[in-house]
């Protein structure tokens, strides 16, 4: 059995502080095998950058995923070469730089991760994420079993028929984007986990990360205005899948959800 | 204390059929004191009709909140003029039918319910929700301080901001729409209870509702198709929030999420 | 040298009847060898039905071109397979009912018509539009290089980064879709005319081809409503560009708007 | 009679140096007695500087409108409240900086213009922008019946929409914002002239004003870039409506549209 860890979009420096802190004792203390995250707002809430990524690497991030913050850094086109473990959307056109899946040797087996963006109320409108998605799925099947999907979406709708569309194929179809966790995690009739929304890794006391009361001002008077990224306690949100490596079938899916104090 | 059950958007006839089943059972042995319900889907997943409206208050359901499905059967226009406890969203240009919100008597004080909109990638357009919703609310605080408001919308970041913009006014500021429960329940500090959305009742192996397959056909082939609400078993979400009704602070909230049977 | 008429999007019954009254003309005392139009809303209002296909191309129409309004009539999916002169949009998935493309034998040789829909604020979000259309140009011009492109699409942007990129390898790309003529027809550096969109053929005092008094109180109250087609007179819009049948190169642009009394 | 010309959004420093040069013709040699320009792409391509907004009125521009792109030089917002005759839209919520519209002297009479943005496809989410221009066009009948009023919108639908609904009441409704002019110029039945799009001041052989290259590759590939103003020649597009200063009504129209060479 293996046990994978899916953290939801890190959002600035206490969300990846949080993140580095915290991953060691998943892997240490709580039986995790494998742990992916999705960094897109890692940077200031907005990208990645090279120093983040190998920060989170080292504290024993497996893989790291993202959406369409990816290259809100300008430096991440060029480091995404150079760093396979860092994916962008696998349903950009081709010739996107780095890539959109890993399958990756542990000591429990190989293990695939697939990030795929949606395109409702979505932007960039990327290449349609069903084919996409299928053909790199069977690809990865012919190494592994075991994948895990990142469908970085907006609605409710297009996350839950990637699920259903997948549903057999895959170990697991988490959503991410919408930065809060939803409630519905549950095995799929055919042995894929599923969990609409992973949450955000990021301040508890924040709109989607950021602090609320210049989020409200813009919705009352629609003027441009700065919203830094908000303070400390952060909520760490993702979920545990364990995963039959003979099969790649999800035997149990729990949502985690702890808060992180400052240290 | 109050103890009020607010359930999401109500699915065809499975959805309606579990919630008159299930709403006396809350209402005589598990100590809830009022029922709200989202009934936007409930005729067929479209819209709601006078006899769906009718059956569903008569089951016990105080207030029915509805969103932007609420014109979706023509006879609504008319029916809501007649039926001020079918509320649709304060936010329409003046001159709509019907009301945006309701205070009633009950034995343990006036409960008032809000029913209002969000803007982003919902259509029509409606008019602000947040000055809209802030003017509604010193009006019905005049009253009474217990306030439950619907805050119907598609994105995360609007209903966040709209529970921050209205803590320590109302009760609570529950979303709809989306038909996905999250797993944010939390009271904001200055007092409000809040959930980010509070799912649906309806077919719980499903699409939003609707069986998966054509919505999956749809986002492969984006051809027109039938979209037909799914089948039992039913899973009916919402939330219960205990509120003190002399400072209309919430003490309590706790998410509902039950699977139901065919009778 | 081939004189093409390209008629802009035919609205309702009044657009419908110019359209077979005057076609005629063009063809015979006007010098129009081959006359395109888009039929999408020619349907009071909501796409096209096997009947009304049948009297423009009696009238003399060569090719119907259509868009996000393609399959408004359910009769459509199965007349399409019959038909290869109405088209649809070329960026559909694979296994779409009907063609994107033709190439017709004429007087003065093969002329195409290709049909592509733009994707920035439209409905469905088909495949990307640019490689979609390269491809089909590719195919195309082994056989001719007159080759006619209805770009249907909501922005100026899209539209004319389309214009832009089939130019030198395409006989014109005319803009459909927001049913107003556009006022900058040109032969852009490599020898393709472009107008960004064709206009319509539809009632002149109307929105959209639509009684504008509903379409005001919408704005207005945000309600639903019907929404008739106007009535007569009818303005004809589009656009005759002639070509060179050896380079398909255009030799001119001219647009036309013309009033259609009822007869 | 009062001759006023109307120029759309001023794009760049081509643009802007165009219409600096020409006004002063426009006004000494052509009859032509009051200048409006929309200049919210005046300052490369995002929004305007109070430098730029000096050097239009020092060239003869009486009133600069603007839209969805006033706030994106920082400075506006303190500059605009310095400057009444540089306008946003008025359907901003109360509270914004600047206004939405102004009356000015002139030597044949009062001259009012009113800005406002249309919601369609647009952000930010203004308020409704018939009921706002409504009550703005009954306050500036107080003073004049000569009212211009800029459309600042996405849709032909909402642009013929707000013509329609100010007939008889404005002299003349004249949209903006897709930056490509339009051809159906007219006298609505009440009086009122209208251009559905006044089309751009800038760069002719460009996508929108700018460099059509990046444009074209980043509706291929999806990547971010960068996007540069495009050069000479300019093409100055707009709109000469004549106005009955007693009554307010259009007597003529007629688009300009003439190509800039550098100087
Ligand atoms: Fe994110
Ligand atoms: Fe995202
Ligand atoms: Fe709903
Ligand atoms: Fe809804
Ligand atoms: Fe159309
Ligand atoms: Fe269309
Ligand atoms: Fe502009
Ligand atoms: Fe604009």
């Amino acid at each position: 059995m293996i046990r994978i860890l899916f953290l939801g979009d890190i959002v600035g420096e206490p969300g990846r502080k949080a993140v580095i802190r915290r991953v060691p004792v998943f892997l240490k203390e709580r039986g995790v095998d494998f742990v992916i995250v999705n960094g897109e707002n890692s940077a200031a809430g907005r990208g990645i950058t090279a120093k983040i990524a190998i920060d989170l690497l080292r504290a024993g991030v497996a893989v790291i995923t993202t959406g369409d913050h990816v290259w809100d850094q300008r430096e991440t086109a060029s480091y995404i070469e150079t760093e396979p473990r860092l994916l962008r959307p696998i349903n950009y056109p081709d010739g996107a730089p780095g890539n959109g899946s890993i399958i990756l040797d542990t000591a429990k087996g190989k293990i695939g991760v697939l990030n795929v963006q949606g395109r409702t109320f979505m932007q960039p409108i990327l290449d349609n994420p069903f084919p996409a998605a299928s053909i790199e799925v069977d690809r990865m099947r012919l190494e592994t079993p075991v994948i895990i999907v990142d469908m970085h979406s907006e609605t409710t709708s297009e996350k839950i028929a990637m699920g259903r569309f997948l549903d057999g194929r895959v170990s697991a179809v988490f959503g991410t984007h919408t930065h809060v966790q939803t409630a519905d995690e549950k095995i799929l009739p055919n042995g894929t986990g599923f969990l609409c929304d992973a949450g955000m890794c990021g301040p508890e006391h924040s709109c989607l990360g950021r602090e609320p009361e210049p989020i409200i001002k813009r919705f009352m008077d629609n003027l441009p205005g700065q919203f830094p990224v908000a303070k400390w306690p952060v909520r760490l949100c993702g979920v545990i899948v364990q995963v039959d490596p003979n099969t790649g079938r999800a035997l149990s899916i729990e949502r985690v959800s702890e808060m992180v104090e400052e240290a």
